[in-house]
């Protein structure tokens, strides 16, 4: 099956283009709109996306307002926070499958009245009851309305999906590294889980801010939104409980003098120490090919342009209660919001889940 | 009293120039030798610290067996780690103050051998008892040994001391961030202290090495030293114990794309959150002159060439134990190296604490 | 004479936020009004600049209508180009001296009209007869209008002005490489000057613009106004020409990933190579508290946060025509704009004219 | 023709990696051996090159004492400038073909004594005499001896070679930019060519130097190599000079705190300008697959991790000699280097010459 339209809402932002360049690349995707209101009628060159063979491609954007919803089998919305499910909605009713990449739909933001209109009953995380490694069966019904798309713990409900809600990046990397220890039962009612992550600018997006110019960015480095009260933490909750996990998770983001790419350090109290702390992973991600489970700290370096998270795992010595860290790398552009979007799109569309992606 | 003789041993690495930067612009302190082995002959034109009025000066670097120790009243040393414990020993024979800035000085490094030698006694840390803003008495002849020179927690030992340890640019941060809440018996007996904290590269010194190279760590980000075994761990258990606290720390380094600074971020479970978080901290270093306690969240670009700590303190929401967060910036090579050193000197010499110093 | 008022229009901006740091750490200034007129009535607390000793100021800014021009001896105006003028007419009419640091003001730029309504005529360039180390002399009428205030260039009629038109950053690096060769008779009539030159961001200000985010600048690098249209070139053609110098001048911006500084590259062919190239420098800037002439080729961070033009000379090897190369460096945001001004302002005020400038 | 073996001699340096990567992941080619002295007996694992698809790699690098010279049909060499001729001499003699990358073998550096081991005859520039859209043809015997591999030059000699020099990063953008005017007839005999270009760090290999550590290249920019005298001069003046053009050319080095790209901003004084510059550049390059003729300036960013030199042309306005400029960007360690490399060797192996090539 070739040449599957498909469409991009708020294609001009970082993970817009960064989605124009791999459905441009991809080998069984092709472009049906663009759209970027404020850009509406400018032609940009799109390159291939690196570490993915392909040319540069000519995208012209055209307005939200007219982009020809219908013409899609599925449909990509990177709009704003807040104006992003609305859109959603109006591609799911115009036929397409949808790949939501902002928050509106995710696990703790989701209205009831969203999903009235939404015309859909959801879970607040459709996983599979048997885990990453579980058998692949068709999903139930509730699971199928609007999963959340961290492929690698909700595949089945994602490829039953019409539409999905995308994770945001630090979700995906944290989740990434702290589900083998939930599933494994490792976490104690009440632990305080630790995570601290940092980001590259790309991840606040290019509209133009005094914050984020290269005067004010470079050489630096700050915490942001500190305190436990990011925006990404209802579904990093929601999905720690839906993993049977109850636990306190402290999220601090750092904004990094650098463009793309996040390293979350999470330190985790443990019930009991795994003789081979690795091996929890290595099994949990067995044959995954978006999880590279290795010896060495990861750095950004290792995973730029890549859909992967990199993680390792390692005991801390010398104190009393048992405690892992695990450090784990993404590209927020890839793995954090346009990679990941597409994987979940190859699966909603019947294709081979890598197809497209650079690894 | 102006125009005191003071030697830099190891004058070559970056503590050591911004060593040389410092005193040549200091008004009272003149620089009677540097050395640098390697660089011996050489003649380099130091810049005036930016943050102090000054001019630049032309400095010779001597060999270290060649260096006049006896004429300088004070000697910094700025030599690695191992070899810089027997420099300061024949420093002080010679006669001379001493401000050791490498680790081997410090709370879990010295060694009873050394002590031997050095012809001192010692406790693990001096500190005064009535803490930071005690009245000034005389130290004890055991404060007065060799005190951990991480000024704020310990003027009066180190006022009165012949040789003082140099804290290390991490234990800085953290130590000033923690030390309120250790005094305050806010730190439960057996609660994880987490503190992950990232440093510019000149924090690695400038010997050559490919992973420092620009084109490693430009754009990237990673943690190293993982899993709580890092050399500064023995001097930062040291000072949290003789402050009260008995409590597991669990320290982090990363290495950021950045010439200079240090952030840490601090997550610390407390007995009880106080109403005001921030006025604990603004209590304790009332009058310091080299803390800045602030209502933003610090940031690198806020400290750098600043011989001071920035930070401020969050309330964790949504945690079932009270927990706060203390966010500490500094220079790692002024207030975590350098500038420390040489208010430690001021002290020694009986200066103006601030003499010499940006703020 | 201490405490002398002076006032900064456009005060939030980078030139702007210097101007305040500069002023409020300078020992006989003393600030009156700070205008920003899109962030009046917020206070921000700046920075003793870098290289000045002083101490963090809070400035609440106004806006510009509100500005008590006349309470101000000495007014800034760091406006944006086009508004400026007539801000700085308006200064000039309350009584006050004024730096414009816009180009407004600038040789090439300033029309009949404006010259008009600021009542005053003025020279093209009021350049003291007998080059920069001239006998101090009472400038003539023409030379006290409105002086272009490349102050080496320019000292005695600066000395004497009510409005000084401050010069660009590129100008002024470019002008100080230049001048003495113009002044020495070297450049042959309709000879091609190249001058290629790269800036740090800040020079660009501090307005949001998509493409002076961190992710678009950082690992990047590109020519930008290119073929020979820059703004700067006006001011740049007219001084030389004051200066004896009748060449073509092909002068190429380029946007460096850095926060601040500018290097200019000036390929010049001369009549005659001089035995000792550098010595033509030397003897041109002797003396010159602002202006180093040195033997290695200059770097950015030889410079950052100081009011200095750094510079050296090469002879150009292998080629027919005697060639030489000029190597200057400065601060855009220093000795390119707010560091200037204050020089400037310095001998308007008949003060030293290093009073509180980092060197 | 599939799994031809080819081998690398100092692949542990910035260009021996990216050949690595480029020969894994290269549809027809398999890596033979990788010998790196210092790290003999290490495993890296290679990712696949951004922009090519593919896997990473694990390669162990062999003494170069140890390689299996014969086993491969072609070797690169990537060892240190001094050492890499008598290596590629060996591996000649072995029987393979071999694209040399240090400038052992490039005009201006070749001995006669060299020539006579290596047992073939040198044409200084073996050039197509037609230019570079001549018709294909077999070279004569001179031609085939050791071509100047800038592909886009020298096509048909480098395709009947057995062993090619490869040509240094900044030449490949300068002569690319230049060809045309030279081949054109444009440059007037005598006239002053400046090419003022800046590079990456990476272009100064990854030995450990102080000068290079991250702490001393970022938030810099500085000249280097100045005054004429690059090693890269004799490789361009005498591609120049094969072209038929007699120009003095001027080249200035500088270096960006970037990790890798180099832009070439040529000013060129010419006999006449062109109605319509681009076209003379459009026509020369027409369907060349690496070169790109674009209307925009480009920047590194337009091509890192593409194998293309990406270039504009302006004409200079405001001077009496007609001038233009020509402003040129590459990856040093892709066009500039490695990519060439295999650019070249697709080439001499009877491939398409884009194979495995990011573009």
């Amino acid at each position: 099956m070739n040449n599957i339209p498909v469409g991009i809402l708020g294609a001009s932002g970082y993970a817009g283009r960064e989605l124009c360049a791999l459905v441009a690349a991809h080998p069984q995707l092709t472009l049906a709109f663009a759209t970027a209101d404020r850009r509406r009628g400018e032609t940009v060159r799109v390159p291939a996306p690196l570490g993915v063979a392909g040319r540069p491609t000519d995208v012209t954007f055209v307005a939200t307002d007219d982009a020809p919803l219908g013409d899609a089998a599925l449909v990509f919305s990177a709009l704003p926070h807040g104006a992003s499910a609305e859109w959603s909605r109006r591609a799911h009713e115009a036929g397409a499958k949808v790949v939501d990449l902002s928050s509106d739909l995710r696990p703790g933001h989701l209205t009831s009245e969203l999903l009235a209109t939404l015309g859909a009953r959801r879970s607040a995380l459709a996983l599979t009851s048997a885990g990453v490694s579980a058998e692949r069966r068709a999903p139930t019904d509730e699971e199928s309305s609007i999963p959340y798309g961290l492929t690698e713990l909700n595949r089945e409900a994602v490829r039953a999906a019409e539409v999905v809600a995308n994770p945001g990046c630090y979700p995906t990397a944290i989740l990434v590294a702290l589900a083998p220890l939930a599933r494994a039962g490792l976490l104690a009612t009440g632990a305080t889980v630790v995570a601290d992550a940092a980001s590259g600018v790309t991840g606040a997006g290019n509209s133009p801010r005094e914050d984020l110019l290269f005067g004010e960015v470079t050489g630096s480095f700050r915490a942001y939104g500190a305190g436990n009260v990011h925006r990404h933490l209802p579904e990093m909750r929601a999905t720690l409980g839906a993993l049977g996990a109850d636990v306190d998770l402290i999220f601090t983001p750092h904004l990094l003098p650098v463009a793309r790419g996040i390293l979350a350090t999470c330190t985790v109290p443990v019930t009991a120490a795994p003789a081979d702390a690795l091996a929890v992973w290595r099994d949990a991600y067995a044959g995954e090919p978006f999880v590279e489970v290795v010896d060495a700290l990861p750095s950004l370096a290792d995973v730029q342009h890549r859909n992967v998270v990199r993680l390792t795992v390692l005991p801390v010595k010398g104190v009393r209660t048992p405690t892992l860290q695990v450090f784990a790398a993404i590209d927020n552009l890839m793995k954090g919001a346009a990679g990941q979007a597409v994987q979940n799109a190859n699966l909603m569309l019947g294709l081979d889940e890598t197809a497209g992606l650079p690894r």
